[in-house]
């Protein structure tokens, strides 16, 4: 028969810090640091750390572009800090665009869940165009910090789930990032040689100022 | 008027080996490494090599366990050699079952797109079991390397899309590993405690010798 | 003749920081994050803190598989904190076992440092298994997240001494995994086609419930 | 007195691959892979592979941007393969502009060795914008793959010295993904929202198509 | 015309964490761990944290070896905390000389700025010298934790600008490490093979005891 | 009844570059990279790959300084490379000594099996010295790069199983970097301190030239 002593680990188990064993459930009420939030302890984790409800909710795409990214990175899905790994969902409506954008944090997969995309990246080295149409079932993958864009090329609403291997890749909408906030309207002008006219129209669409 | 010379950047262009820059498609007829496949060279890169449709396939769940894994790894998908990514779909069939296993190389990230899915995992730390039941839309996490398992617990097919963190996180299914092979029995037997009956009899199921 | 001022190097040690520099050993009294632990003020860091005596010291190996296992990871030996290395001791008394199990996150290198060892790794591509009567002096490296077991295949009591890639390798055992916790015993069964009585006869060995 | 055999190394330097252990220097006649180019054979390194004299040479800044960059990287300096690091050298002649741009690959650090100039980055988290005028001698770090730009705001040419933690950085500018390629007009004005006026001036300044 | 609504990004916006996505600025204040520095909330975050001006002013090199090192490293510049990168300026005066040292943490590339310098490391696996003159513009790799040393060739002072590819690359003087501690001679001369006369002389100097 | 057809894993053993998924034994007979050699076939991968015998044998310590460094590395060792781990042995006569030392490429772990050993490092950050006499069960954690030594402290012959988190760490003796090549003696004694006799004498034990 065997005894309730199966066998001895010494000293493993005595530890409280199981959380640098198996993962890290971010507890952002500690400080954070380069590779990602504070572990929330061990005790207080429950599965429910570890499962997400909020891409299960389609996106508002009542808005302009006809799109929403609705986001399971750290920040909002805890149990993914540290592991490397966050997902999104994108809806876009009929004629929904996401504009083109970067993630400088991480690679990116999509896979067409419903609907009809069309998605394209820019390499850097020769600004070679990688563009496709892709159906229901397709996966297309968009390497790291390169510009990339997606759109609706059917006419019924799309639905995509993105991985990502990083628990924070980050998103640079570039309409954003030139026109929504305080840069200078010759500075844009200098740095992307667009002309004041177009500069001044999307900084008052999108609330920039300077 | 502007110029047909914008701007010099000197010698980045000259290079031939636009892979190193910004991605590496894989080209399985040359010599692997530690970081994967050797890279395809950029000039016969299309963006074919960016997109997989084998992912919209169900998977034939015509099977005992009613079950089918159809992956998006480098090997199939050589897009994502180097991109540190990929994704595979899982069909479960009403009563199917992904038996117990472990990724080596990859955090795993799981999105129920159809139907209701049983998941959960193991920590190593104090064998704590992480299990929740998966409805459509829910998102969850598996930390890399941890036996973890999923089953349709609903009255529906399931379907979940499945993203990683490696383009190749390896696949390990306990009970092949442990029956599906020459190990001998007896070495089974010491090693996991199971029965000589109960080992013999799962060594004849799925086609194991010794 | 040389002068008190050798060199200038400005600022680089007006830092109290050393630990950024060149170590981190563990404070467990500080929160952890995915890197590891905080690390401990270097005023406080003295030689003890990179010495560990834990390994002189034989394992316990009464007990049912007369095996026993003592760790040298960041928990026990703080010193290894954020240096990607760490040892273990592995004590097997004759006919001693160490039961199948996994290392999420880490690599392993053993060294058979008395007695005889059958030690072997079961691969995930094809469920080859690497399996080798390891004798005195011999090294077997065994792949990060591998299924791998060992045990004493001599007349002698066996010690090994064991290297890992990360200060915190995690130690996965198969049958606690599945027998020592409260996973119900249908699903046990379920994901992996073990018979109910097994499950239940290694469940009460083993202490779990359900 | 001490004899000819000071200290046994068995084994060590039996290899004649010293390449894996100090360097690799890129072959680029040899297959490239994710991690870099092939190794160049040991036995025919010499400390030139080492040395880039390119970048001791002013760029020609006799364009419409009056700005050049002289890179230092991987394919033009062969023995930065593999480490982890690079450099370029970046010449603003009085009026000069590096239009706005990322590195997928990596941060970048910026020493300014003559003149002023005006850099800055925006954040991908709320587009904040961090923006400096640098004079001779400071200092300034882009984090990894957000838009950043330079412009020479001084009465005098300028020169940075430009370092990277990257072998391979890629430096993608906005102007030339957008313009210089054969991305559809529309497909640009759908994900940029320019107006079709402004995209197609640009596309005939920067030679694209479509 | 467009709304203000432009796009929906769910909850992406909601994170008071925005240092997770792409920087880390350092918060000496805060515990560190094996990854940096803790993160300075992104609210108090400026400008001025990604700038540095101490590169900017020659250090004095009025010291017996005419050379000074002022270094950007994240102790003193914490915009680099957990961007891999840094930079540092060596001042050499004529006859200036940095003696042999290592980077634990990091691959170093030199530009010559100012005047000459003769450079060189030492490989480790058959201890080949790579020695080279440098002149102005001239660049030159040394590959982490190498041995390698600096000194003015020529007639003028001589500047370099160094980065590295960590925030925190170490700098490990081999005169300072075995003579200005109070590593005892006997000890020192044991594992140098120097000669007595010559460790005390130079423990002297250095201010090294024991 | 089971059969034979348990699980439906569409393409995932089609492959034939199972090497990717779990190991990647060295085959030195193709081009090397940065992140090591490149894979045997899996076909011909076998146990003894993973089996390394030469850690058993004894190093002859009958040399000037009473000591043999035998090495398992990926050079010596196929089954470790890629895998971020090695082992070697350390074997140390009465009054033997392992001179002052780096290992370029990895942290260090060092289990004393045998007799007593003196051991330290210096640190970087304040020439600190961490110095122990560890003896038999001991173990001692050296951090990546740092100078570092041991020696026999004892009255018997002493033995260390001595493991490293990288294939191929690397190993530069101070002694040979200094004194056994074609690095001018001026040289050395400009970047050292040493005195030319001292130079001279060591050049001449150690076969260095110049």
């Amino acid at each position: 028969m065997f005894l309730p002593i199966l066998f001895t680990i010494s000293l493993l188990f005595s530890s409280s810090h199981a959380s640098v064993l198996d993962f890290c459930v971010a507890d952002p009420s500690l400080p954070d640091g380069p590779a990602g939030f504070s572990c929330k302890k061990p005790a207080k984790v429950t599965v429910d750390d570890f499962v997400y409800h909020g891409l299960g909710i389609p996106g508002n795409t009542s808005n302009l572009i006809k799109a929403a990214v609705t986001t399971a990175f750290a920040p909002q899905f805890p149990g993914v800090n540290g592991l490397g790994i966050s997902m999104l969902r994108l809806d876009l409506a009929v004629g929904g665009v996401v504009p083109i954008h970067t993630h400088p944090g991480g690679s990116e997969i999509v896979f067409v869940s419903e609907g009809t995309i069309c998605a394209g990246f820019i390499s850097s080295s020769a600004n070679t165009v990688y563009i496709k149409t892709l159906y229901k079932g397709d996966v297309m993958v968009f390497p790291q910090g390169l510009l990339h864009f997606q759109f609706n090329s059917g006419n019924t609403p799309a639905l995509a789930i993105v991985g990502f291997n990083s628990p924070s890749p980050g998103l640079q909408l570039l309409d954003y990032a030139l026109f929504a906030n305080n840069l200078p309207s010759e500075i844009v002008e200098k740095v992307t040689f667009l002309d004041e006219a177009q500069v001044k129209k999307l900084k008052a669409v999108l609330g920039g100022t300077g």
